[in-house]
């Protein structure tokens, strides 16, 4: 199934099942409209999925993982080899998101989409308890280093999208009924921030940040790789796919591809951070209608992220100044989230409880 | 034990307990600091607890109930009655406190403290699957109505505090780790803005909001009743129990109360919105040493709220645009403080993971 098909799967949500949920809110035991948020969320999942009575009882995080030939410029504060590292230890468990998706209920599935090491074995170990499961979609062993050339070529970009349609679709078909998306790619941020500044226009200056904890020195070199590698590839604006190929990375196209499908499935998701929102960024240009299947989970600590919210319409559930990625504000979002369709559903009528009402 | 003595009990935390958290949050597998927020709430567990490797197992959120006197008066968007009605509800668990309460898996208990109706046998019948546990601890039926008079007589305003310590410390004993905060009572914005006018001196107009819901005129007549009262009662700030007794409520006592006993009991408290933080805005002129022990669950709606909030020196954790009160953003704040404790004591460390650390 080519990408433009299955964009034109993606519809527009329909304001009048916004309005069915709101009669339901309205008739609650409370007054109209006091949780706030909390009755937003539930109308929008009554939206997305058009059922009068949604539940949220399977829910799985995404960590898409890539290295980047970016990262040999020293834009990073930690080595390269922490990708595979962290990749070991979502599977066994002992990561913030392993931590985070358990309070939630939310299971962890670890893309190995773009690593630049071969894990032996991964995706047939069984994880141990309260550890990640492994799919191996690995479209790229990390990709060029984009101040000296194109990240990937289009081809390469296209498929990472590929991976993470086709993943959307298997979830979607075992009934999993909300996603997370989250990252893992030392030097990651700088990809991100390429894309956020081509994409809105915005200085790089204004969309870059620190990262992992680089200091001042670094931070500039930062910013002049990223002008470099802009303007020795000149990625074109108006084609996301050029974007993602030129100055992107292999898990920013997988999450941007998760998004496209889960929009076509007609299932909720939960975009987590700095990195997961340039994916987003890159679904929205591709396909703005993706964006009422969305949720922002939190407000990052990394400059860029309000920007590209804002570009895309987004207002954060959470601001607990995290930036760590791997999907960690997503598994507390979709914890929220899912407070509120409880509300939806399991609070007692004015009617049913014999409260009396407004007068 | 008089409220002196258990004041004398409540000491500030031991900084060397935040170094010794932090020291471990920053040796797991994240960059140092990047899980902000998160990080800050096990820090002041691990402090406040003095306990190194502490955990929230058992998690209660008290809704104290009360009537008000200046109900009389108008100020209210719903009548009266609704207070034993939800009540009643918060036992049969169809209100939004039981539904977050479940979601973050904390037990919901109900206090009469000041409700203007007899319940029959409620504090014996067993509380259904999934509903709140009543406590009848009824020192007023309801105040009385404060532009004519004081609301409670000092003695009675003394004795709601002390249910309030009586309750923490009974739930102290029985291993419960954690508290929230919550209130239930028609009219109770009203003292809320009068307390929070009274102690931090400024204008009743920036202090008052539409509570439940009201219009325009209402709320003019609200802010005028509320002059009136303080007027007519000329509360001393400098006394908080003064404050308390003329143009407060019995169920902000007993909040208060509960503070002060789960301070002086070193169990951490989550204070709810606008009616909650005003009873912790007494606690705190009672004893500033107790806010060592608050987190401030939700920035509500209600707009004296953030005043109230920078008196005391709390940031608030969720923004979800709330106003319902009865401890629902409580409820909700715990889970994610709780996510703070798990990272803490669940996330592996660098050695652990075999992880390579920042360069």
């Amino acid at each position: 199934m080519t990408l433009e098909s299955v964009c034109s799967n993606i519809k527009s949500v329909n304001a009048k099942f916004i309005e069915q949920a709101q009669k339901r809110l309205d008739n609650l035991t409370k007054p109209q409209g006091s949780l706030g948020r909390l009755e937003e969320f539930a109308r929008q999942i009554v939206s997305i999925t058009e059922n009068s009575m949604p539940a949220l009882d399977k829910k799985v995080v995404f960590t898409f993982a890539g290295d980047h030939g970016v990262a040999d410029e020293g834009v990073s504060a930690f080595p390269k080899a922490v990708t595979p590292q962290m990749v070991l230890n979502f599977l066994n468990g002992g990561a913030g998101i392993n931590v985070l998706a358990r309070h939630a209920g939310a299971e962890v599935v670890v893309v190995d989409i773009g690593v630049d090491y071969d894990f032996v074995g991964e995706d047939v170990k069984p994880a141990p308890v309260g550890g990640g499961i492994f799919i191996s979609r690995k479209i790229v062993s990390g990709t060029g280093n984009m101040r000296k050339g194109a990240a990937m070529t289009r081809d390469e970009a296209v498929k990472c999208i590929d991976v993470g349609i086709e993943i959307a679709n298997g979830y979607a078909k075992r009934g999993y009924k909300i996603f997370g998306t989250g990252d893992m790619g030392i030097a990651n941020t700088t990809p991100s921030s390429a894309i956020a500044a081509v994409l809105t226009g915005r200085p790089v200056e204004e969309i870059t940040g620190r990262g992992t904890g680089i200091n001042d020195d670094t931070w500039k070199h930062k910013v002049q790789v990223i002008k470099d590698a802009i303007a020795l590839n000149q990625p074109d604006p108006s084609d996301a796919i050029d974007v993602l190929s030129k100055v992107g990375g292999a898990e920013i196209g997988g999450i941007a591809g998760l998004i496209i499908g889960a929009a076509a499935n007609r299932i909720p998701v939960v975009v987590d951070g700095f990195i997961s929102t340039a994916g987003a960024l890159i679904a929205y240009s591709i396909e703005p209608k993706t964006r009422d299947y969305m949720f922002s989970a939190h407000m990052s600590q990394e400059v860029g992220h309000k920007v590209i919210l804002e570009k895309i319409g987004l207002r954060p559930i959470l601001d607990l100044d995290l930036r760590l990625g791997e999907g960690t504000g997503a598994a507390l979002a979709i914890f929220v989230i899912e407070a509120g369709l409880k509300i939806y559903r399991e609070m007692a009528t004015f009617g049913e409880a014999g409260v009396s009402e407004k007068r």
